[in-house]
């Protein structure tokens, strides 16, 4: 590299310093050090190796770039004032309300894909989005992302890692920004760039060490990373957080707050700068599109019939597969239980094989999703709780995707509570934006399938392993929200499930009573008229290994204990 | 090894897999082929490692088996046959109703420690045990987890594989049964052992390559396991599913589900044995006693002044710690947000850094438990939900364990949705047997982090961010699940947060309205009688960066928003 050419970025390095510096001070609050650090390798990356159309985001050959450490958002937003896409008036709003650049990247920007701030999950997401391209798009885009060196510890990323190296995406970048200090003091690891490159190399990744301020070192570094076939590439560079500033360079009790004198840190990185740069262009890429499918011909099942609601959700899944070429599935090594096999089957090109990793799973489908796939991911519903956090993020995401939890409540049996889904009614109802859909028989599942495909936001179908049976017809139309009134008499007193009519309200779900239907049907109500009476039943004690006709019994959501409490209600009742 | 030896060693190993036929052939269902690849490990354990008075689970000096694999209970339960503490009638009652040999193993039986079946758990809760017995206990006891090779794919596991290596737990032996088929087919790295050697190596262990089936080659390894010092040593061992069979052996198809013909299966294995071990009794270790620590001097904060509930909780623990030697921290490398840095400078020795590893965090809080120690482990509210899996299987587990939320809601302001606890009071309201407390106060805060101590099951206490008005004195007292009565005057008309008397409530929360207080308020009315008007007011939108003061005003549950809910209720309602 020229002399010249060095110079220049080291000057850029400063200034996307002297940016991070400069906001947080503004919004008096923020991560700088933690920018600081990173300085260097993100100045190179934009300036020699991203290739990225600012005005359009959605070019199809354009690079990702996740900035997994989400807090050093001073950074990204000094990068994209060096693309000039973001003023210096604009970045002196950062953190305040009504202002794009919020603490934590969220795609409220248009160059932000997926939200970031939780730890551990760039990498995770930045899976999803190499698979799309390497599997589906064969475009030539690549996925940087930009990494803190304490969310190493996170299991998230190792799950990130075994899936990148097993599918071989050589289009795939990791960054580890190394500066040694997380948030309390010291990290495991501190700057043995070695502890990272063993356990990233033992996980087949290709692996370069390099110092994170010596640009010309780094740049080698990018360029050996794309060149490198058929592995993804670590670069670990070693840094020190809060560069350039001796009051706070490479100091604990530095993390997360404006420097002390933030006048005299910018004299010391040589004052503002107002230095712009093209980053290069994306190759030209054809646009994509999804060849127009098939008809959908969505599984008919007869009234009277038992079916497991997991058998009608795989086939209507298939089916929906080739009426829509940018549905997707993904399942956690489950899928003869899930029912997935169904897709994997009849799709395999479209079909992601996870393994026992539910982070990654959902990660994975948050990052198809980023691509503009229609990604459904299955597991055991119990076994959605591990992925908890990428679900509340996919949220702060935006991100549209299906989930699949089967073997829902005591009704699986013998197996006993730790296969038994009781929570996942409570932490997807949470979710901001979500929607729950709990089918009752395989032709309602067969057309929530499809339905909940249209839908924003995360979506989540809970499905049982046992055969129930089939209620309404095939021609039926079921629609997310609606109510279906199944019986009714003029003489009914009681409403089973939901439906104002009579004033009394049992509401039955083989789940925890906490959160669940009974919670939802009374919070239809909250809003100051009074709730009429209403009994939640469901699962309120620990279950072990019995049959699912025992289960249902002792957890009082079998027919006769429903009975019993429709009875216990009228005539304790002055019923209307 | 004498030849006599090794013949007995092969023949407990038939005896295991003829049970464990037995076993789920009686029951119809269960996982035998899981069970007989580790067979011959489990013999060699049994009889010539494993030091255990199966009459005395108790016993201080006892060594710990953790079957991660937790679906390979029938090879758990043939080990205590073996052992002659479950006999043949009790075995076949495998997975019936009232049987204690559930599923998957539960601590309805003494010699289960800890509960499984949700994969990637066995060796996370083996570290916390280790740790115990290594850091606090000085005991000898060794710490066996007998896993899987599918679930090597959670990040848990490598969460786990970081936290024992750094410690330097010689005393933790994982075994994995390498039999190269997951319950779909295939694992990703099937027989190759050394995928699996590679990566623990990379993470600091000693690892050990063996066939699973070779009893003098496994019997080396466990022996090289126990004499390995300063290091965690992982047996990698490869093995055949379903090995002894030839119907089921090495064939896919054959997971969780029995022998398709149970007595021919018996007849090849040479029939049923019925061999009694001794197994060798644990070293005399003197019986734990924490001595008795000084008076518990809790914190006293002035009532008028603003401090944060995060800070009370510090200083409780601190104080608690003080006056309990069993009380135990951990934290999730926020110690200084969170404010357990108060307890890790008073008492280092009793405090646990875990990195930011949440499923970590939590699943040392709960092996601490198992060896009687009273865990608190905190983080933001937010990440705890990463830990969602081990908490729910904490409580399958019937563990005692403290969990500390901070950055509770919006109120933390600028940092933006992906730090703010929102979804924390539904994901704990849901877990079997919890305790779910939200202090308002810095004494309260005080008072329940010593009374949350004593109480059973899974302990959950939110914290503030931001500084909160001290209202109660230090000398009020308070009790998990009673209420108080802030203010109170004739002539109200309406009840804000929980107590009947008027008819009218308001329930108030920094969460979202999904699954909090507002449902737990309207649940303590579901009995069947008619719910009072009832409005909640919670966070019902995407919060973006904002001044905390901003935040709870755009969310509806500022004074001014309470205020206004108020007056509409009581214009629009006939109140009594």
């Amino acid at each position: 590299m020229q002399r010249e050419a060095v110079r220049e970025l080291a000057d850029l390095g400063q200034q996307l310093r002297v940016d991070a510096v400069r906001a947080a001070a503004a919004a008096d609050s923020g991560h700088p050090t933690s920018s600081m650090s990173a300085a260097d390798l993100a100045a190179v990356l934009l300036a020699r190796h991203l290739r990225y159309d600012f005005d359009d985001p959605a070019h199809p050959g354009n690079d990702r770039l996740i900035l997994s450490k989400g807090h050093a958002s001073p950074l990204l937003y000094a990068m994209y004032r060096v693309a000039g896409v973001v003023d210096d008036e604009e970045l002196l709003t950062f953190r305040r309300r009504d202002s794009r650049l919020e603490g934590h990247p969220t795609p409220r920007l248009p160059w932000v894909d997926v939200a970031t701030g939780s730890l551990g999950q760039g990498l995770p997401v930045g899976v999803g989005m190499a698979l799309a391209g390497k599997r589906l798009e064969n475009a030539p885009y690549r996925v940087w992302v930009l990494s803190g060196d304490s969310e190493m510890a996170e299991g998230s990323v190792w799950e990130a890692a075994e899936h990148a190296a097993y599918e071989h995406l050589d289009n795939l970048t990791l960054i580890i920004d190394v500066n040694r200090l997380g948030q309390r003091g010291p990290t495991r690891h501190g700057w043995d760039l070695d502890a990272y490159a063993r356990r990233l190399a033992a996980f087949g990744w290709h692996t370069i060490e390099v110092d994170g301020h010596d640009v010309e070192a780094v740049d080698a570094a990018f360029a050996e990373a794309s060149a490198t076939r058929s592995q993804p590439t670590a670069v670990i560079a070693r840094t020190r957080k809060g560069r350039g500033v001796a009051q706070v360079e490479d100091r604990e009790g530095q993390h997360g707050k404006p420097l002390p004198d933030a006048d005299a840190a910018i004299e010391e990185l040589g004052g503002p700068r107002f230095v712009r740069v093209e980053v290069s262009p994306p190759p030209a890429v054809p646009a994509r599109r999804h060849p127009a499918g098939g008809p959908l011909e969505l599984p008919r099942f007869e009234t009277g019939d038992s079916v497991a609601t997991r058998d009608a959700y795989g086939q209507a899944l298939a089916a929906l597969g080739s009426a829509r070429e940018d549905v997707v599935a993904l399942d956690g090594e489950v899928g003869d239980s899930t029912r997935t096999e169904f897709f994997a089957k009849a799709h395999p090109e479209r079909y992601f094989e996870c393994y026992i990793a539910e982070q990654q799973l959902v990660a994975a489908a948050v990052g198809l999703q980023a691509r503009g796939y229609v990604p459904f991911a299955a597991s055991f519903a119990a076994f959605l709780t591990r992925a908890h956090d990428f679900v509340r993020m996919a949220a702060v995401r935006r991100a549209g995707i299906n989930l699949v939890g089967s073997h829902a409540g005591v009704a699986i049996g013998q197996d006993g509570p730790s296969q038994m889904g009781l929570e996942d009614l409570a932490m997807f109802r949470a979710v901001h934006g979500s929607t729950v859909l709990y089918p009752c028989d395989a032709n309602q599942t067969a057309q929530l399938v499809a339905e909940m495909a249209e839908l924003t936001g995360v979506r989540y179908l809970r499905t049982s392993r046992g055969g129930t049976p089939v209620i309404y017809g095939p021609d039926e139309e079921f629609r997310p929200g609606g109510s279906k009134v199944l019986r009714s008499t003029e003489r009914d007193r009681v409403t089973v499930v939901a439906a104002e009519a009579t004033g009394c309200l049992v509401t039955v779900e083989d789940h925890r009573v906490q959160g669940g239907i009974g919670d939802a049907v009374a919070e239809a109500f909250a809003d100051g008229r009074p709730v009429p009476r209403l009994v939640r039943l469901g699962v309120q004690h620990m279950p072990a290994s019995a049959s699912p006709e025992d289960q249902l019994h002792l957890a009082g959501i079998d027919a006769e204990s429903i009975a019993a409490a429709v009875r216990l209600l009228v005539e304790r009742a002055v019923v209307r």
